[in-house]
């Protein structure tokens, strides 16, 4: 499809004779005047551009017999910080809408929710762990290649995991692994997939159960948060436009929350490398969300102590705030490295 | 660029014989033996899947030599709201990626910022005024074309206007118009864009000057609220994530906020089908923002009264919360029309 651009013929004080409700152009002669002199004055008919054709992004396709997914995404202006990368909590939009169309590729497009599982409209695949591994940032403009596969993790679980590249240097920037349970969500309990669904789903499953992040890497444990070394960052408000498709707060929302206690030297001067976020409990819009923070430190008992090496780890809670009749809730833990940032 | 999958050698425990750092593989023999039958029992090697390429958008481009811009937007999951829809908020993000887009072309890519006026690094375009109008949403993997074209306005002026059309049906769903005014980074104040840089400027302009919006429908007054019909929504708070490549808090964020008001009744039973932003001022992360809203009814004055034919206006204004000893500043005023939503 075309949008096409019609020249309307001008009376003599520039107004047209022709316009449609949405189209309407509006001139003085002299401005026509002004504006030919100006075309007039290049030496071509055409004036030249800085940049005449941007890359392209290949769409989502299935790869390795089905049982993997990738696709290319350009970083979008409104997706990037000030200094022009892409945040942590962008990779994980972008995550997130992977997984999304991969799982709309097996199943089709459902009417409601992400996507729904055949045949199983009461059950739905909920993430529990997140973690993500970053090395580098892209900036506006680039386009990154994300591949993304999974398997079974165990009797009640599924892992997703994630490739992330960038097209223009070829090399590899990130990679990212989750967990996923299922709910059903007539009973809002933890469920078994039964096991036709699960041969079903398995047909799909990456066949060598590739881990892009290794094994003992993943899935340490997130200890709780000391009462004298915590912090409270500014409170948090659940927005209504941080609603997702599944009518809860979207899971990636959680991860810019935690982010705001963090140390504005630390914010500023070092680099998000990596993320493991727990996800506990929901929220809904409106909401007001405490977001805690601890930096990890030797004594805590980390083998990674802050300041060494230029790494700070930080320890993250958010709770929802209580009322005078229900206690705070815990919604999310998260672990946070960063390296100092390379002065350029 | 292409990721390849490497099938690794297993020893008896299943453990990867060879792997990388960031590709690690672990099953057990069992496991394996599982995934092969599952694999087995598929008539053809390879799965079905139920969609098997997604669409494509094409990249930024000009058009019309050179004078207006287009490029085609895949709706993102993670930008719709729980109807599956996108909201006036994405709309705003990608009429703001497109707008940035355009400047890349036709000055280049800057290393800071959205993008820098040639040999006038501290000369921005801000701007003052957005008007949106949709006549109907996209839904998430719907893949919207969106075309802009710019002209002055005024002396001090200039005009950046939007058509967005849905790919699939061809059809227009929605235009955008908006003012933005020239601000030496230096003085912070006003400027008129220096002669040579204009004539530089127009070069690029929409030569009819059209207007994807009637002018007459156009920069209409948006009126003080009245203290006694006024309600405050809940206070919002700025987001670290917020800030943009300008290093301020960007402008489509404040749409949201403004939405943050509006009655359930209307949010969740009615569609947002035009929205007149006037931005006043900006604010930081870290800062409390407040959300008034008033409804527009026949004796505030307004023509286009509440209830009559199913729609509904109203007034917005955010102030930056003040201190004990600054006062409340207006950062943003607006007004919201919203159609009753059409029962499927």
């Amino acid at each position: 499809m075309k949008l096409v651009t019609v020249s309307y013929p001008l009376n003599r004080s520039g107004l047209c004779l022709q316009h449609s409700h949405s189209l309407i152009c509006r001139r003085s002669l002299a401005q026509r005047r002004y504006l030919n002199t100006l075309h007039a004055v290049e030496s071509s008919d055409i004036v030249k551009v800085a940049v005449s054709q941007f890359p392209s992004a290949a769409p989502g396709r299935f790869i390795n017999d089905n049982t993997a997914f990738v696709q290319q995404f350009p970083v979008r202006g409104y997706e990037v910080a000030p200094n022009q990368r892409a945040s942590m909590v962008t990779i994980a939009n972008l995550l997130q809408e992977l997984a999304g169309n991969h799982a709309v590729g097996m199943w089709g497009r459902a009417e409601e929710g992400f996507a729904s599982l055949p045949n199983a409209p009461d059950i739905i695949f909920v993430m529990t762990r997140l973690q993500i591994r970053m090395n580098e940032y892209p900036k506006w403009g680039d386009i990154l290649e994300l591949q993304t596969y999974f398997t079974d993790d165990g009797r009640l679980a599924a892992r997703r995991d994630w490739l992330i590249s960038d097209t223009a240097s070829g090399k590899q920037i990130g990679s990212a692994t989750s967990t996923w349970v299922n709910i059903n969500m007539r009973t809002r309990k933890l469920t078994k997939l039964p096991e036709d669904l699960k041969i079903h789903f398995m047909r799909f499953a990456d066949p060598q159960g590739r881990m892009s992040i290794p094994v003992e890497e993943t899935k340490k444990k997130i200890p709780d948060l000391d009462a004298d070394l915590q912090v409270e960052g500014p409170s948090q408000v659940a927005r209504r436009s941080d609603m997702d498709m599944n009518s809860h707060i979207n899971n990636v929302v959680y991860l810019g929350w935690g982010l705001e206690s963090v140390p504005v030297d630390v914010y500023d001067g070092y680099e998000l490398y990596e993320m493991e976020v727990d996800f506990k409990a929901e929220c809904q819009a409106g909401d007001t969300v405490k977001s805690l923070i601890q930096p990890i430190t030797h004594n805590s008992g980390s083998p990674e102590g802050n300041g060494a090496s230029g790494t700070k780890h930080f320890l993250h809670m958010l709770l929802k705030d209580g009322s005078s009749t229900h206690a705070s809730s815990e919604l999310v833990r998260a672990r946070t490295s960063w390296k100092k940032q390379v002065e350029l």
